[in-house]
């Protein structure tokens, strides 16, 4: 049976390859996206970001048991920070879900920057496509760190749960003024530590600034012993009926395909640019020049700019 | 007087203005770069970046008190994770830092992500070039954040500080991974803290296990008491002399500037696909039809791409 058939009727295996052909860059693997595209949609995509240590994997592994209680099928994609000179994903085979990767309902995926010209996001994307079209109910998104791209990824969920903790020190005033527009549910999980009410009512009090229409709930959490989980869950179904019945989701989600397309584009003039012809090696020999001040970079640019016009 | 030879002149307030230009993405600022770049390339540029809460800022402030003792003059910029909704920089004026503000020596600016598009990293590199023709013996770059963009930010710098805290929980196996190729020098935060000697004994295992010429140090510091501050300035001197001498300092500068000449190509490649001409109709419309699943984001993609060319 074809890929795209064998994904279609929830093959695993199938779901699995096609997001290595993806990570891989493989033009077979967008090939049958294209084709199967226009079945997709049917996922509800949740994003779950914070700052590091904020426990946000063991938080969604208690949100994912919690649908699977409902028979759900849940795909997972952990977005992991890596090194941009090995690339590929850290965390690999995230043990410590492995009961979890013992459900057949469920899909566990790893996913990490390879190399410097991003392609993460776009990475992101195909593969909650895949999950989507693979049969997935939900299909979460998890983010370790609070940086720009993790941001751009967690802007393509329907719902995001922003993760936070008490007692993260100076940065949080900075942190939490950034996310508070990402965040469409929050959570402050460790609830048991100090200080964790102090945090929700800083929330909070953020919050009440924002003058948008869908107001983000605050719940105290502790994701360990499960405390707070179901709570959070019905948060995410309220958030998820307001941007139905508003017509948010469909604006969200345009927004996404616009980003999405903005971004392919950009990739495919990044490939032309530095692929391995005569414009690496221009770039290279500016590269020398620019650094010991024999040119300037807006000079150099301009060069490989109109090099790169002869050859679109 | 011209702003070039204000700046060049030291005058403070022409430094200001001009990062502002930078941020603003005046084409006048760029002109003004490219003219006196040449005499750039005499500041060395320290970047201090880790997770939030580790203490970046308490430590950047005592490295600078402690260079400013040797009479040296310093530049500080401060990335901020910054909403992408509403751009701009949050720590703002950074009040913290206001005993340093009132030294005629050092130089404070914050920086913040202004759209989706990125190009922080440009304007962060404009800015140490400003800083760099101000006359500034020493630049530092600090980030708040363990995201990509953060790291491809710090990896323009000529020694890297890595500043860990213990008790991070879970995500530090996965950030200590991610970072460790990036930091050249380690700082254990908060040392008095529980857990800092194993969080030092654990990053010392993971450096073990690297075979590159430069084996980072790892130091103990108490930020605010200003203990082991000294010793981790001594590990940056070292770091400096060790690049300087293998040359590695003009290889990390040439790919640098490898890495501004292509983010500058790409910001202008976006720049043009995204004026208000028909193409911004054009993805537009074309996001409508990939969100109601009319269109496929890869064949859009394609149709984009097409018109670009003609306009280029």
């Amino acid at each position: 049976m074809e890929l795209a058939e064998r994904l279609l009727s929830g093959d695993k295996r199938a779901a699995a390859r096609l997001i290595t052909l993806v990570e891989n860059k493989d033009p077979k693997a967008f090939e049958i996206l294209k084709k199967i595209y226009h079945k997709s949609g049917n996922a509800y995509v949740i994003g779950i970001t914070g700052p590091p240590g904020a426990g946000k994997s063991t938080l969604t592994d208690k949100l994912v048991k919690a649908l699977r209680k409902k028979d759900k099928k849940i795909g997972i994609i952990a977005v992991d920070p890596t090194s941009p000179f090995t690339g590929g994903s850290i965390l690999g085979d995230r043990v410590r879900m492995t009961d979890l990767a013992l459900d057949r309902s469920v899909f566990i995926r790893s996913m990490g920057a390879r190399g410097h010209l991003g392609g993460l996001s776009e990475s992101t994307q195909a593969a909650v496509k895949i999950l989507d079209l693979y049969g997935c109910d939900y299909i979460f998104i998890e983010t370790v760190g609070v940086g720009q791209s993790e941001v751009d990824i967690v802007k393509t969920c329907d719902t995001t749960v922003m993760v936070m903790v008490p007692g993260l020190g100076d940065d949080i005033q900075a942190i939490k003024a950034g996310i508070m527009e990402i965040g469409d549910v929050f959570a402050v999980n460790k609830a048991d530590r100090d200080g964790a009410k102090r945090t929700a009512r800083e929330i909070n009090m953020m919050l009440d600034f924002n003058k948008a229409d869908w107001r983000p709930p605050v719940e105290l959490v502790i994701a360990v012993d499960n405390k707070g989980v179901a709570e959070l869950l019905e948060h995410i179904e309220k958030h998820r009926v307001y941007i139905e019945d508003t017509g948010e989701k469909e604006k969200r989600r345009i927004q996404n395909c616009k980003t999405e397309i903005v971004d392919l584009v950009q990739q495919r003039l990044m490939n032309i640019m530095l692929d391995k012809s005569n414009k690496e090696e221009l770039i290279n020999e500016l590269s020398s020049k620019v650094a010991s001040r024999k040119a300037d970079p807006y000079s150099a640019c301009e060069l490989v700019f109109e090099n790169l016009k002869v050859d679109l």
